[in-house]
């Protein structure tokens, strides 16, 4: 089931409903727990989709990929490099990313996001799906210019617009054989599969639900492969994975804001 | 004001309400918005008293606080150290610290917590006062042991019960001439004025509202004084900020869980 939540030109409000072949059945009620068809139904192109879930927190990991398998290496490490970002960095498909206006670039990240459906604490490898409600494609955009000298990327990482995620939460995904893929302009920049990945997703859910309790909306960016670049102002950016949908945002620099 | 929150013994559902000095008043509602009395009182030894906010999100700045008043920069850094903590990390006043089975010690460290109460986008610094709901006191409780290498410290401050708040948050507060103070056992190891502060409360709020917009609910931790020490097994910690409370936790070493 593909889950989205969109808005109507006109009409105040956020919704949700299932995404088919033919259009949007609306849903009313808690995608976690019990939700119910409320019998509306919508074209596509009557909605303007938002991102699909309204994150609880969101964690990314970094360094996660490599560009061959060779390169894997022979042990996973220790401590992962985890990042929160902020919640309001999250925006939907066919969105803006917005460059801060002391800096000129960003990067894109192309990458599964995880959606966590159930409190998971203490969770073992092998019990990790029963704890993933879905997935989604996520966009970990990037200000490395934000990065501090001393190794935290909390700024860099979490100004407004940062994080488009969508188009929809698939629940029916299996990211073992996914594909990874950005197209910048056009030209297509990343496309790995799930098998360059240094720290499984399996591996990453569970350590960390053996620091931290992870709650329902709950959303992990599980890295970026390799052939992340920059953009600038009026570029379009696309991140595609297929069994999920395609990403697509356009980038606008931020002038006469506010600087930093 | 003083806002709490409590649940009651043998009696589901958590509550809210307004310490005085006779004992709390129930009130219900969203206290950003509006909220009534609901007539119910109670003595505080009646309740437990749980974290006084369950926040949108967590954001501490680390090394914000010299020795001396000589020892302040002539500038505050351009970009200061900002990290966000999980959100299952926060727990209530009286209520336990845990240690990771994995390590024997973690670090306590006092500060003032800020409650962010309207949305704060791009705000200057003269104004951001406007934006403060209240003040709690928070243990901002740290295991360097599991700070990355490469400088991140997500996981290191994001263990289950890491983020103590409370007792309550205080609305009417000056931090201007405040004191925070942490005693270790009975022994005072945390003792500085908020002049000894690098990075102001009004600073580093201005600068986080130029990265994000922060939302109501959302909590700052906003440095810990010189003095810092490690808690084991046993051990009792009492931060202390005079004008909001004492929030006293108890120590406890985890065993038997599964090892991260």
């Amino acid at each position: 089931m593909k889950f989205v939540r969109f808005e109507m030109k006109d009409v105040c409000g956020i919704r949700q409903g299932l995404l088919t072949s033919v259009g949007i059945n609306e849903i009313s009620g808690d995608i976690f727990n019990t939700w119910k068809y409320t019998g509306e139904t919508y074209l596509e192109d009557q909605v303007q989709l938002l991102s699909p879930i309204k994150p609880n927190q969101i964690i990314g990991i970094g360094a996660n990929f490599v560009a061959d398998k060779k390169d894997l290496p022979e042990n996973t490490p220790e401590m992962p490099v985890f990042f929160f970002k902020s919640l309001s960095s999250v925006t939907g498909p066919e969105s803006e990313i917005k460059i801060p206006d002391s800096i000129e670039e960003v990067k894109f990240e192309s990458e599964i996001a995880v959606v966590i459906g159930k409190e998971a604490a203490k969770i073992k490898e092998e019990n990790v799906n029963d704890y993933i409600f879905g997935y989604t494609v996520g966009n970990d955009v990037t200000a490395p210019q934000y990065f501090h000298e001393d190794g935290h990327w909390t700024i860099g990482k979490s100004f407004n617009t940062f994080t488009p995620l969508g188009p929809v939460i698939e629940t029916d995904f299996d990211p073992s054989t996914a594909s990874i893929v950005a197209i910048h302009n056009g030209t297509k920049k990343q496309d790995s599969k799930t098998d360059l990945m240094i720290v499984s997703i399996k591996k990453m859910i569970s350590y960390l639900s053996n620091v931290m309790t992870l709650m329902p909306g709950d959303v992990i960016l599980t890295g970026s492969p390799i052939g992340a670049e920059f953009l600038k102002d009026s570029d379009e950016i696309e991140c595609r994975i297929e069994g999920i949908g395609s990403l697509k945002n356009s980038v606008i620099k931020m002038k006469n804001s506010t600087p930093v």
